[in-house]
């Protein structure tokens, strides 16, 4: 059931023509501060501007020719909508977006600019899911789930994949969670190619996983409410297994918690990172304690923030 | 009286393993909207978040021992002083900085924390050279000048030297003009170490340094007025000779321009620059149809920004 280590090897060589290998940086004002060396995985540097272009790109290099020919769907309001619009672009494959009426209209432009066709839905959950079940109905595109498929999963992978051939000892790595593709695609590369453990950082506000992992089951995220939009979604039947079988542990940050770290790696980093990706770091932040004198990974899942309406 | 080939060469032997490398950055969108490739040296990763790191770092390595022992002494409200402070303290020199009582808290406890003297002056040209005049006069401490000393137009030339290590091949390179000490260094890396042309770019509300080219001799700044602060100083007499000797052309751009330019960075390359960094690549971008095909270099000058009061 979960990919096995050549599965993901494999993955890595297919994918990486198509993604940027994202540059790792560090500081060392942010490692006194912390107490130990961080080393950030710049996906917010990736294509279109976050990890997700690792998965769609995977996704979309696991069709058939018959299936490619068909094209893709997806119903998404941000990274994802992008990320499966450029893949399918530079992959020469024909993407129709379902987007809710209230997704930012630079996010619809975007996705227009990248040349895939945008259907607009109504803002909830039951819409976008018939809006994408019509395109596949009447066009045979193939539906590709942002976080919950194992290609998707294998894709994200990647990202840490890299992280490890330039720093093989890190002893830790930290990613958000979300729908928990990026962790669980984490969570594999770090179990099948190194001696590190995977940590996950929530937000207190949809601790959906969090919960899940003490229950043993998943359950669904209820009055949702943080500042990490990429986060505000729920774990599913593919990546759930392997979070619960290869991830630490899952650790909780306040709101306050979630700004002040964004705040600091932009103030001190120099780089854009958007909330959800500060989510990781506040994990570690919050509990420096745990990881004294270690060497410690954290995935910067994406730099996609309105600098028109920050938090600070 | 310009420095020689060997002259920079010797510098960046010798100050390069005290700063950072800093890493070239580039990207597809902006290549595509300005019509030529280009690439960002990030100098905003540089130690203290700025190019005058090098500068600082290089004055204080050409001091006798007997120098050093006496200490420095800079006076500056910005960038500088934390340069002076964190060399020093990396160099184990003493360091005094005179500012003016209307700094930032920000900067002065930046300067504070890298362990240097701070002497408060009223918020005038003529109280900072006093109280620096002071310190020198008291403590026999060496005045280091922001941009119009030879050294430290030396050391900021380690900037380009680095990019050229990466990217022999530029037809052009960008750097942002205020006190003439980063142009300055920059112009003689591209002379003595590539083919390629060096162009500066200045704001309108500061155009000294435009019109002192026309002029042949230095021409104070009247009405300065622009956001960014980094460039509202004047030419001096060590960097104006290689400025008219070596710098192709000054571009001017207006307030709009550099603010735009400056979102467009953010937005596209996920990266913190500073208005005065800005204005480089403005000035590409306003005179775009000049440089079609070329590859052209940008000295990022520095990411020191307070995310706080942001012009968009």
């Amino acid at each position: 059931m979960i990919p096995t280590k050549e599965d993901i090897l494999n993955v890595k060589e297919l994918v990486s023509p198509h993604v940027h290998n994202t540059p790792v940086l560090h500081s060392s004002a942010i490692n006194k501060m912390v107490g130990c060396e961080v080393f950030f995985k710049c996906e917010n540097f990736q294509r279109m501007g976050a990890f997700k272009m690792r998965g769609a790109t995977n996704a979309m290099l696991q069709l058939t020719s018959e299936q490619r020919e068909r094209g893709v769907t997806t119903h998404s309001s941000g990274n994802f909508a992008q990320a499966v619009a450029l893949a399918a672009k530079s992959l020469g494959i024909k993407a129709t977006i379902v987007m809710p009426a209230n997704a930012p209209s630079v996010k619809k432009e975007a996705v227009e600019g990248y040349g895939a066709k945008i259907i607009i839905c109504e803002s909830t959950l039951e819409a976008r899911e018939a809006g994408a079940q019509e395109v596949v109905d009447q066009t045979g595109a193939t539906f590709i789930h942002p976080s919950n498929d194992i290609d998707v999963i294998n894709g994200n992978s990647t990202a840490a994949q890299e992280l490890f051939e330039d720093h093989p000892d890190l002893n830790s790595i930290f990613a958000p969670v979300g729908g928990g593709g990026l962790v669980a695609g984490t969570a594999l590369a770090t179990h099948h190619l190194s001696k590190a453990k995977t940590y996950g950082g929530e937000p207190s506000g949809a601790d959906d996983a969090f919960q899940s992992l003490i229950a043993g089951y998943i359950i669904p995220p209820v009055n949702i409410n943080t500042i990490a939009d990429g986060l505000r979604t729920q774990l599913g039947d593919q990546n759930f297994p392997i979070i619960k079988e290869l991830v630490e542990d899952i650790f909780l940050v306040e709101e306050d918690e979630i700004v002040a770290a964004m705040r600091l790696v932009w103030e001190r980093m120099k780089i854009i990172i958007e909330p959800s990706s500060a989510v990781a770091f506040a994990a570690l932040y919050k509990n420096r304690d745990l990881f004294k004198g270690q060497k410690v990974g954290i995935i910067v899942s994406g730099g996609n923030v309105d600098v028109t309406k920050l938090p600070f």
